[in-house]
This record gives C-alpha cells, structure tokens and sequence, in this order.
C-alpha cells in the first residue's frame, strides 16, 4: 500500500455499490444495517486495511459543551415548555443550547440538521416537523457521531433515545371519560396521521370506542390540528343530522377552535357537546368554559431528553437505548361533563 | 522595563483607585466615563508604557458566528415569538442563536452573562428580568468587545442599541379607547415601576387620564403582571364602593385574570367593565368575549434586535446607536364597549 492513499468510507461504498453513510453504519455494527452487508463491508474493509480517520475522529471527539434543539414552533405552548426544561438542564451541566426552529418546514429541518452538523454541537433534541416524511437528514446527525434525542415527535425508523409521552394511554383516558360522561359520536380530529403522535392519540380514540361497543365512523377522523382550522371545518361537521355530541382534539389550540365553533353554532358546551383537548397550559385556562385537556408535562419531557443526551454525549449510556415515556394526567373542567 | 512585565488595565485601576472596567470604557473613550477621569487614565497608561493584550484581543475578535439569547421565560408568548423573529434573521445570516432564560431572576441572568462572556459569542441579545436593577453583568458584556442590544425590558443606564415597541403611544391608545367608549375609573395592572416598559405605559396612562380631564388615583394603580395575581387581587379591588369601570393590563395574561375575576362577581364584560390588555396572541383570541389588546410586534422585534447586532457585530454600525421603536396597533375585540 505504499504511496497509495488509505481506502476511505467513500472507496467501500463504490465497490459495493451502497452509500457511505450504509458503510459507516456497517462498520460500527448499527442494527439497522442487514447482516449480510455488514459481512460484506467488514470483508472488503479488511481486505483493503481500512482505517478510520482517527483525525476526523478525534475531531469529532472533541467537546464544545453545545446541544443543538430543533423544535417545529418556538411560539407553540407546549415545544416552548419542553425548551424551557431542555435550558434548564443543560445550563446546570455546563452546556449551552442552541436552538433551531423547523417551522413545520422538511426543507428547513434538513437546513437545521446540516447547520448543526457543520457547528459540531456535542448533541441534538429533536422533534419532527409535521411535514416530515423522510429522515435521512438524522441518520446523518448518527453517522458524524453526533448523539441524537428524540422527544414528543419522534421516528421510530431510526435507533436513537426518545423521549415522548403516553399518547396511547392518555387519549384513551381522554375518549373513555366522554364516552362515560354520555357522548356517543364522538369526532377525533388529528395532526398527519403518518406522525407517530398521531397514530398512537388514534389507536387509543379507536379501542376506547371498541371497548365500549361504540360504531367507528371515518367520517368523524379529521386532519385538523390548528385553531383556525378547526374553526373553519367544525360548521360543517355539526351541520351533519347526525352531528357528533363530543370531540378530542390532538391539542388545546385545536380544542379552543372547535368550542369558539360551536358557541357560533349555539350548541351549549358541554351540555349538547363535550370537548377534549391535549396539551393544557394558559390557553386552556383562558377559554370559557375552560378546557378539559390531557395535562402533558412539557418541562418535564425537555429535563428527561436533555438528560438522556448529556447521559450519552458523556458516554454514560454508550450502545444503549432509552424510550422514556412521560405519563399525562386528565384534568376534567369546564368543557365535558 | 526590560525584564518587568508590561502593566494592565488592573495595574492602572489599582494606581488610580478605580475598577478595570472603568480602566477598559475610558481606554476606549466610552461616553459613560468622565473625561477627568480618561484623562487620568490615558496619561497614566502613556507614562508606563501601557500595550493592549493583542493576543487576547484577537481572541475576541474571532468570530464563532453564535448570538447568544437572555429572555426572562421562554413560555411568554411574547418572548417566545420575538426568539421566533431572532432566529428567523440569524439563521438566514449563518448564525447560531444560543438561548438563555433568566427565569425572571436577577442572579440567573448575571450567570447566563458570564456563561455567554465565557463562551465567546459573536454577540448578545437581552431582555432584562422583571427583577433586574443592576446592570454591571451587562457592562461586563461590553467591556468584553461582545456587541449588546437590549429588546422589550431594555436598560437606559447603558449605551447600546435597543429595540422597544411604542410602549408610551400604545397604552396612551389604549387609555383614550377606553375613556372614548365611556370609563370613568380606569385601574391600571403593572409590571415592576422600575422597569422602562411600565414607567412608559403608566406615562401613557396618566396622560390620557389628564388629557381628558379624569382624576388620577393611585389606589387604582398595582404591580399585577400575570394571571394568578390578578385572580388574587381583583375581588378585592372590585369591591369597593367605587369600582373601576375600565381596567388597562400590562399584558394578556393579566388581562385575561381579570375577565376571569369580573365574570366570577357577576359583572358583564364589556356591559359592566372594560378591559384592555397589552401583546396580543392566542390567548387573547381564546378569551371569551375574546380581548381587546395592543398588538405588539414580537416577531417583527426579534428580527429588528438581530439585524442590529448583526450590523453591530459586522462593523457595519461601529459607533453608532440605534433606539429602534416598532409601532403598536389597538386591537378592538369583545372585552371593551
């Protein structure tokens, strides 16, 4: 090999036709990766004295004390209270935050990751934007061994921590209390189902109407996750001869849209229809009657994803993997009965 | 002086019994320092031969293209969308934004200074903690060579660039809507007197109770700025014998306590009592009847604030001082007549 230049990650990858960032994932035994191709990586590695770039590494080894955030909405309630407990710990370990809002917005995500990418951070917290269907952009956070944490909106797709909060339980306790309180039709409106937040809120609407012998209606499924949203297709909905006597919303804005609808609507909230949101802080207090909502615990959701990752850029947790689950709480007031 | 080590900034602050920041500001001709003193100063550190640190000054001068953020509490939808602004602007320009909260406490905001000195950001954005009277961590800031703007809670004992919405135009507005739709006795809701943006509402008030001839009575005025407070304090303030008719709040958050209280002793809104609150967001519009406020530009101060420390910290404004006043609009919703 004299005079010839050391294989790279790159070399592998053309001889097997499969991209770095696969070899680089081989190379360190990523469960994502098959074993066949690890097999044939390792080989074609060994056969052609493969090293690492231990300046690279070293590089990437070296500390700047710097977590990286990337939230969808800096302005929502709820991605604002998590923030405030991810700066809390941090600050207390010595680590600065550095913050990066998606805007609900794919391109601005993957702009965001590569920034923080190209910043060094020691570590990234992220939640998805709603957008997001494609998440390559983290894979490449894992592959330039940046440690990653997921929280509230997270990819299953990707082996990494998370942290979220029990979205199956508490929508189930959220539809089983106003399916005990009378309600009969009862309307789910959503964020994008292909969210994992999403699917795990309608599984528990879902085997909270099975459990109690109540009709699944499609029609009663809205993607609708904005106040303003909701105030617009919430007429048409109650306009139906067999309109819907309770609804859930994924969150309190939603929520909040939906009772402004149905006092337009001259329907009494609750005595003709219940509602339920998600989330609760100062805008659910705000609304009148006030909003019945499942208490998710923002603030504690940032602590725990801010220790996972400090835990693993310390190299405490190295090779494991943790799925915190934060537990809500239903807090019944003025809007069911 | 050869073989005795040059003299420093401490050196001529011991000699002439004044601190080194007073050394470093009157070096640099700052106009906060008396000229008897920068003569003291300059003739002394001529006279012993005194040199700049040049390696530290270069330091300083490297750029690591981070803006660092103090906000009193990130869950104000106030600051979060002014961060919302501020990050729009420094992504957009390659800048990180580093955030900091305050927590509204005096002791947390002087180590979120030391942590972003010691960090070397390219510059700091602040707004100042409810509690804040002295401003030396933030002189310390600038006697660092980091370019400083204060935005919303701004500090007038220091120089630098500031940007503030029309705190004084806003309420004067808002005091005059009230007095023109029929109140009499206007109580007014403040955040610490100590703090610009309440000295500069309350003139706003005051002149427009003088303007139009209504009596001011002080017992109508109160440091009440949040919800919970103002559950508390308003029970007691409307029942007295003469009652407010009117009642403008420093922010939505007050306002919307004291609808709760109003609507708690039985007095309709607006029929009974007018109220006016002062931000503007979802919280307003989940009120019901929703609130008429001052809409404050948060986002649009976000992005004010980081343009100017960008110029600042691209030498584009070296010098100079900019006191930027982004224009408030009266929002006129269901709480007033």
């Amino acid at each position: 090999m004299v005079g010839k230049a050391p294989i790279t990650i790159k070399d592998i990858g053309r001889a097997l036709n499969i991209s770095p960032s696969t070899v680089s994932r081989a190379l360190k035994n990523h469960p994502d990766i098959s074993q066949s191709t690890k097999d044939s990586v390792n080989a074609y590695a060994k056969e052609f004295h493969y090293k690492p770039n231990t300046l690279a590494l070293s590089l990437r080894m070296s500390k700047n004390n710097t977590i990286g955030v990337i939230v969808p909405e800096i302005v929502h309630y709820f991605f604002s209270s998590i923030l405030s407990g991810i700066e809390q710990i941090a600050n207390s370990e010595g680590f600065n935050v550095v913050l990066c809002q998606s805007d609900e917005n794919y391109e601005k995500e993957v702009s965001n990751t590569k920034a923080l990418i190209a910043t060094r951070v020691s570590g990234v917290l992220a939640s998805l934007s709603k957008h997001t269907n494609n998440y390559d952009h983290y894979r490449d956070v894992i592959d330039s061994d940046i440690p990653l944490v997921f929280f509230d909106r997270i990819c299953i797709d990707i082996s990494t921590d998370r942290v979220v909060v029990d979205d199956y339980a508490g929508a189930f306790a959220a539809v089983e209390y106003l399916i005990q309180t009378g309600c009969k039709r009862i309307a789910f409106y959503s964020s994008p189902l292909q969210l994992e937040i999403s699917k795990n809120r309608k599984n528990g609407y879902l085997d909270a109407l099975i459990k109690y012998g109540l009709q699944v209606d499609e029609s009663l499924i809205k993607v609708c996750d904005t106040r303003e949203e909701a105030i617009v297709i919430t007429p048409e909905i109650l306009d139906t001869p067999n309109r819907p006597d309770g609804f859930f919303a994924i969150n309190d804005h939603c929520a909040a849209g939906i009772l402004y609808a149905c006092k337009l609507a001259k329907l009494r909230v609750p005595e003709d229809v219940s509602i339920m949101g998600f989330s609760d802080g100062e805008l659910a207090r705000a609304c009148d009657p006030m909003l019945s909502t499942v208490e998710q615990h923002g603030y504690e959701m940032g602590r725990h994803a801010a220790k996972l990752l400090i835990d693993k850029i310390n190299g405490v947790t190295h090779g494991q993997y943790t799925n915190k689950i934060v537990k809500t709480n239903l807090i019944i007031r003025g809007t069911t009965r």
